[in-house]
């Protein structure tokens, strides 16, 4: 049985284990003070060419983006994001768990528009009655999104513009950072990206970690008591060392690029073959999520091969679902999707 | 350099690390679906003889202690605790920032006194004003506490009842549950301990794993949508092989217990070694844990070959230093303080 | 200079003040066991012929919502409301500020629809990825809502209805209640609508009082611990009686209800003038507020004669103003509006 | 039968009730922007000396607590606070509910004392692992306090300059405020305590007022957004005429100090009356609440002709009781006492 589900199916790539292993029995300070927390921190600062950036492990998305939208908002403000967005769809109310709104703005293939943005921005300090409601206080996106699109380097340039101008921290959500910047259709950079935006994470879990999310604030803005505000989200690992090896390994000759870039070259074979067999893609995704529109007696077959993720109904005989590559899948199995579709 | 500083300076048991690397590229589902964690959590049910119970993996222990306590108390209500426990001192306000008080009762040796429980539940129902007041809405303890002692079974016994009599869930915080169990002093065994209390965690983090704490609602009795509450809390881990594989080991030919036993006995000879040195226990610990009253004028010789835990001063000359065992110490770096001390 | 910008600009009905002042000097026990208190609840039941219903008097109408919706919700779930509705916009995210997302329906004349909230339901829990999202855990809807309109007899069962397929408590937000049952186009009565519900709230502040809203769970049902949760809020007055003598007041011989009918008289005779002089209602309201389309132009020579409240740009020429009536709003002044106009 | 049960049993000041009639149907905006608030908040900076003031009028005590100490700390921080203050006993836990914990010190008669204060912070700042524990972020004080006792300006000087040291906020809790100010034992005025404070409020609800408190930001220091953030709590009053007004005669010739004066030399007689009966005081208090000592056969027939406040058993045969007085106790009343004790 082949499987497509999602990215992070399968453990860890074998580098990081190895590492795990090399270093098992040496002892270390825990809660992220030890010695390969420091090294990949300073390996990730040179890869963002951010060299005063702060940069802080945690251990999950979902907990990642918790824990630094609270810290970077004032209590009566809210996050601005896409109406897809993570935080406003599923992460089970985590941001308003720590009271906080999330302004939803309507996606364009899973984006938010720099006009519109604007505008929301626009209107809401000069038409709203903003005393009485909750103010913007920052805006989030995804890159890649969760429908795997991509945000143009104009887009971004233009989306961080408007949050300066409105004085509003940018911050991005890259659960996927390596499988975006990695796309063929991708026209920025690590650090070019870095300068753009406030506050980041590079993606650990779903790119070839076992988990592990590294926080960038690029401008060494990390907000006041951050280390206490992780704790406090139970977010702080007491055994730190194991997401700073990770990240130390990731972050070693290329490998989060590396692998990252294979993950997209067998999303693209996925893509190929599927268009091969006549099949439709949903929509356009230049990353490692493809999005395929299967008529259901096709999928009826399919499936007895092949796990994928089912996303939507679309019309009556059709369904959307997902294949998604990752730094494990292999170029023999996406083959094998020939004889099977 | 000899390091006593904790129980979480090593990185996991080598038997779970191969179980890391044997399964590594197999594929399964996640968020704790997996195969290891159905494993696992049948293991676990297995050895606390609680066929009824309900286990989750979460990842690290403020985490678990929040995401527990928040699931269970009503929005009025708050949780009894020690002045010296973990949730009321060294979790950064975790169980505040969810919107509970934690209601200290006064510390003996680490542990509240059955009695003094049971005078402030009847004095706040009868006499308080309880209608302004946040009510108790469950008792947390820790076994072992955070001084390292350990409550006896009629102590247990005699809490439980008090809990019950007001309809309060009685909740362990088990982070060193193992260092607990395998205690020469402890008359309790986990099977009993599960029957007293409604829900408890089982460290891992300082047990032997990179991470993870499993959860037991002893009774059926999870929380409505604790899975759910689980993912707001960042406490649902994508990859939840990696806390399923962990606990599977765990709980595979008793590695839990005989590890324990080992750190154990490791404490033992730890405190065999300062005594017949001459130096003072700071109280008495019957768990991994030793806590050792210094001059400070040796404490300035000793910390060149030994690392440990600064804990407190203790009047104008002398100090109180942790040393902690655990599964990863070894007899031979024991033996070295021989000559050290 | 006329002023119709509100229906909170004056004080209170001349009969509320007069009992403030009867029983001014008349001791009485704090938050809400007073006497008045207690025969205002009595009388509030009769109206709503509810008898097992429970009553509590709080201060204003955000404060009312979020305690109200923060005691019915579990944490992990939210409130389905309207995408205009008084929650999801206008109380500065005070339902966020209790860890509860609002759920945003779209509005059809600042209604939410009782298929489109089914159809809601049914996709949530059949198709969506319901553990990793904010559950629905009630639903809200304000009569009349902020736009004026009403909810018919007919749209509220519907929407009961589903409500109680899906276990999920239906809430009313009645700030301006009476101004709807009064309305000449109202076919619910109160015992009706109470009926239906599982909690609603009537609203005094802008009908007659000082400030005060009476929140009526019609069915026995008030969530355990309210009046401590009312306390925590910061919704429990230590004058309890200055609420429960007004509402007392309000509901001795149909006070509430007079009022009312004279407001939609007033709103009435409003819009009668505004169509006579040739401007254009922006939509249709039968309630005390009325929204008017105005070109710019005019509007500059109206406001040297009336206060009204900016509603919205309509259009590069026309702007959309409110005019509310009240209990206050003199037949007098109304008709001032023919020269001005 | 007589009432000395507390200092809210009786309506408002007739003064107060004169100008709400008065003033009833002039129309003013809402939510605090109307002539009364802007009048009374001048008159109050007067009164307080403070011309670069900010001042905010909230209906009620513990919301009061809750808005301000919200709005003022970090998300990582705590109020540090009298373990018998108000706030960490009775308000329902609603500065948890904002996710802040209460760090209790020791009371003293009440008080914190200046120098367990600095040592705490000192140890702290010095010796406590800062960074997993909540951090004190300002300090709450009551004046007078729960107990009925006074700071001396000596005591709040120190208590400020630690404050000041710390670079933490202190906050005064003034819910009698005027009965503090006007004891006869008070060595402090209204202006130099704002110069020692950066916030406190000054209670009405308990000194004339049907409700409302007035919150001053001593030193052009109130927190970014506070208005929204009153929104938000629930604490901003639709018709803020309500409390403008009131605050407005409460600082018309010296009304709110008279009335205090008033209510100290009753609560004087009430204590001359109870010594010279050879009854005796459970502690000294020098403000408007007397705590006395009963047998409680003693207790038994004076509740026949007056009701008091119950505070707390005292041994086995004796209670201790609260007598309060008010700008409502008339003399002939106290001197009841003489045949009823």
């Amino acid at each position: 049985m082949l499987n497509f589900t999602s990215d992070y199916i399968e453990g860890a790539h074998p580098r990081l284990l190895q590492r795990l292993i090399d270093t098992n029995m040496v002892t270390q300070v825990g809660y992220g003070y030890d010695d390969y927390c420091q090294s990949a921190k300073e390996k990730i600062k040179d890869a963002c060419q951010c060299p005063e950036a702060e940069v802080h492990f945690l251990v999950g998305g979902t907990q990642t983006n918790t824990t630094v939208i609270d810290s970077m908002l004032g209590i009566y403000e809210g996050v601005v994001a896409c109406d897809t967005g993570h935080v406003n769809v599923h992460e089970a109310g985590a941001i308003e768990s720590t009271r906080h709104k999330v302004i939803p703005l309507p996606n364009h293939d899973g984006k938010i528009c720099p006009k519109e943005l604007e505008a929301y921005l626009y209107d809401f300090f000069n038409f709203q009655d903003a005393a009485h409601m909750v103010n913007p206080g920052m805006v989030y996106i995804s890159f890649p999104t969760e429908q795997g699109t991509l945000y143009s380097k104009e887009e971004l340039t233009q989306i961080s513009a408007v949050c300066r101008q409105y004085h509003l921290p940018l911050y991005v959500d890259g659960a996927r950072l390596g499988y975006g910047l990695m796309s063929s259709e991708c026209d920025i950079t690590l650090p070019e990206l870095a300068k753009l935006v406030d506050a980041f994470y590079i993606g650990g879990t779903k790119v070839g970690a076992l988990c592990g999310e590294a926080v960038v604030f690029t401008k060494n803005n990390a907000p006041k008591g951050f280390f206490t505000i992780m704790k406090q989200h139970g977010a702080l690992l007491a055994k730190g060392r194991v997401l700073g090896l990770q990240f130390d390994e990731l972050f070693t000759d290329n490998l989060y690029f590396e692998i990252s870039k294979h993950a997209i070259r067998m999303a693209e074979l996925v893509k190929q073959i599927v268009t091969e067999k006549g099949y439709e893609m949903a929509w356009h995704s230049p990353t490692n999520q493809q999005f395929i529109k299967f008529k259901d007696t096709d999928l009826e077959r399919i499936k007895e091969h092949v796990k994928y993720e089912y996303w939507e109904k679309c019309g009556p005989e059709y369904s959307v679902v997902r294949f998604a590559t990752s730094w494990a899948t292999t170029e023999e199995n996406v083959l094998k999707l020939r004889e099977i579709l």
